[in-house]
């Protein structure tokens, strides 16, 4: 595969490779797994995603036009349609043996566009991640996308990490306190789960602002990651004295559940394809933007830091890392990667 | 040789370094089959082409200046005369032995300086390719320049490949109707002629334009590949009625020639030297003008999609193309290719 | 070593790695033989060197913060102090074995610090070139750096070399008439001198300005190169018919020392940190950033010329140079060079 190292992607998975809101009238390229894609969507509507490399002269076919439910090589006109096989040939009759290029099994869901670059006959959609809370009327959403120079390892790391969040993101949704708590990492198939309860306490400024508790809460904050390819935090708060269930969790006066979609681009860069679920302020356009623009803040911060850890890494590979006692939710999902990528097939020949 | 794959230069081929209008003065940088040039003139106006590497402390010779037949290293000021030999060291009576760059055969033609870059001792001056309506004052010429981040080979299948041109160039020069019509290809020692006659139709609009025909005309339009550096298209129109002679295409009222002259500079990207010569508004500046925006922005096109190529076939090189009924002149012309790279040693020790 | 030619670099010597003027309270990130640094100060001044990358997570310090005398990680909050030993992990008591940086011996002297990345129980301070003349009231100071992305070896080349300025440095410091006149090369120990004396000859503008002599003088100009970091040129002139002694130069009218410390930044390129000591208008500002112009202006003549040397080499490796006459001092530097590789272990694991 090119631009990768064999062997460093789990195939078997379904892999945001755009936002729906991207796809339009004209063809999109885009790289995932290290496979040049290209995307489009058919007259009906329906999200198609291609290998993007016409088998006649290797011109990309993002270059061309939608015609149709075909997308047209911008280099002799041949048509390919949403299976990836040639259904026209400009100035002959017979359409030639190998002329199709590799059709990905597609899922549109979350507002967004899934692809199955592995084993075509695993790609079973009840594998993708369910997220009952979206699209229902009691949860806003806000969302966004950020390009990472990043290998996805190092960022699935921070993701199970809160304990970078005091230094990382100081400026933003750091807390000086919350460095020296200890934090329990829980694994549970391909799930890792890094969090803790804060009892009794007053309620951070968010809370404060659209909750108003009469005194102090409980709150919770919890990170999950479902390997490889999809995370979400889930942070709310109630009132101190009502028993921790997840029934509570759902009553509660604030919640947050902010996910991120990660997608390998290429061994050393990664799509994040990220949205929050907020049950307050549902409506309110402003708190949206508000929210936006403080995830948006944090990526970048993560971005500039993991950007420098994947320059320093590239300069100097195979240094074995000293491990601190936070790193307990990295060492699960790392396993969790090794046991994935042993147990199936390269994401098969192209 | 440096940035090139071996064996992938025929050397033996008078190849454009240069336009005539660029070697003025000061001496001029090129690159060409990998091997990096200066090209300077000497006091008398001769074109000179030299290895662009001082033997001494590996200078570029082009950051230097001409001093009459020589040019003057710019690190300690060692004369290179048009041979390539040392003529002079400052500071020292003895020329050290070795003390040369190997200086190429050059002829300067049709507004260009050709080099020869292979074996010397073949370089014969009647190997260029003779183009008498050059120079002759019942033609107009118009000229200019690309380069292609492109290997020349996929460069090369473009000239023989009409079918291309309804697709890449429908901005410009292209026509939906062609892509139907069966093109013939003809292969000739090292050279490939493909195009056809469209005989007792109505004059396109450049022809009306210009040759202002009573009725309905027969056209032509060959594409001539000279294997591997000499492209040129016949395109012209007389009255249906008229036979189909080479003296009757010689006194049609409208007849383009349109030459193209290229020269690999690495194995990955390519000079485009192109000019035209038309036998209609032949003295008119601003036919010249419109010609030449017509040509730039139809090889424009065809640089956008060939060096698109070229990015796929280096991401993931050794993909057999699926081939279609219009690439015959595409396989003719890789036979050329092939034979001439079997036949002969490679540009050379430098 | 990331980034570098295995024994390339002679690891046992002091080489400048900033301006002291550079290290404020942030830290800075510099690359010197190959190696990420990271510079800062204690909270009591005193200059640090660190490699740049944490153990835990590979970030980079120099993203960091300097908290007290340690540097504070981006990623974590772990501190390191000068000793590169680990002092705090946030979140636990336990400091894991294995945690610490590389550090450098460290002086600063002469406006430069300077570290030892070499093996460092042969971190003499003895060992720095001595300037008895910097910082004396008596002389003035002008002061610059330049960024060669070239290799330490050409840039030394050039400092023996008298001959180019002719050719290289005609629009600033050259002179014609130099081209000719015979030069003398000599080696001690690791120092290479190259130069001579022009006696009786009417005085050059700048010495004709600042020291008005009242005829023809007797003018050196002498090159060193203690190899292979320091280099200097001396250069004065006083009435003709004074004996040649160093106590008659130290009361020259007019002398100048020209200072360089060339540090390897990569096996491409150089860090050139260099100043001039003037014994004419010492507390001159206007004097002061005239000679900082010139020397600017020189030096990028000569960076010019390397990296395009530098260029050429990357292009095609391994050419024998042809050597000529004035080669004297060059064959001299890279025997010394040679000697100190093979002489020493490299400069060390990290």
């Amino acid at each position: 595969m090119p631009g990768t190292a064999s062997g460093v992607f789990i195939g078997d998975e379904w892999y945001a490779v755009a936002a729906s809101a991207e796809l339009g009238p004209r063809p999109l390229a885009r790289t995932a797994l290290g496979v040049d894609l290209v995307l489009y969507r058919t007259a009906a509507g329906a999200a198609v995603v291609l290998r993007d490399r016409c088998p006649h002269r290797s011109a990309p076919l993002s270059m061309g036009e939608v015609d149709g439910d075909a997308i047209v090589c911008p280099y002799h006109g041949m048509h390919f349609g949403p299976d990836g096989r040639c259904a026209r040939v400009p100035g002959q009759a017979r359409i030639p043996p190998g002329a199709s290029v590799r059709s990905f099994p597609v899922l549109e869901r979350y507002g967004l566009v899934f692809a199955w670059l592995g084993e075509a006959a695993r790609a079973d959609p009840a594998l993708l991640h369910a997220i009952s809370a979206y699209g229902d009327p009691a949860w806003g959403t806000s969302r966004g996308y950020h390009h990472f120079r990043a290998s996805y390892l190092n960022i699935l790391d921070n993701l199970v990490d809160p304990a970078h969040t005091t230094f990382v993101h100081r400026r933003t949704i750091g807390n000086a306190a919350a460095a020296e708590v200890a934090i329990e990492a829980v694994e549970d198939g391909d799930l890792v789960r890094v969090g803790r309860w804060v009892d009794d306490a007053p309620p951070v400024p968010i809370v404060q602002r659209f909750a108003a508790p009469r005194g102090n809460v409980d709150r919770w904050q919890f990170y999950f990651l479902k390997v490889p390819s999809v995370s979400w935090v889930d942070f709310g708060a109630f009132d101190t004295g009502i028993a921790h269930t997840p029934e509570a969790q759902a009553r509660a006066p604030y919640r947050v559940l902010s996910y991120a979609f990660l997608t390998p681009e290429t061994a050393a860069s990664t799509h994040y394809f990220w949205f929050q679920l907020r049950n307050i302020a549902v409506d309110d356009p402003a708190v949206t933007a508000e929210f936006e623009a403080l995830y948006r803040a944090t990526f970048d911060e993560d971005k500039a830091l993991l950007e420098a850890v994947q320059r320093v890494e590239e300069r100097e590979p195979g240094v074995a890392p000293v491990r601190i006692a936070s790193d307990a939710g990295v060492a699960r999902l790392r396993r969790i990667i090794a046991r994935r990528l042993a147990g199936e097939a390269p994401p098969g020949e192209r």
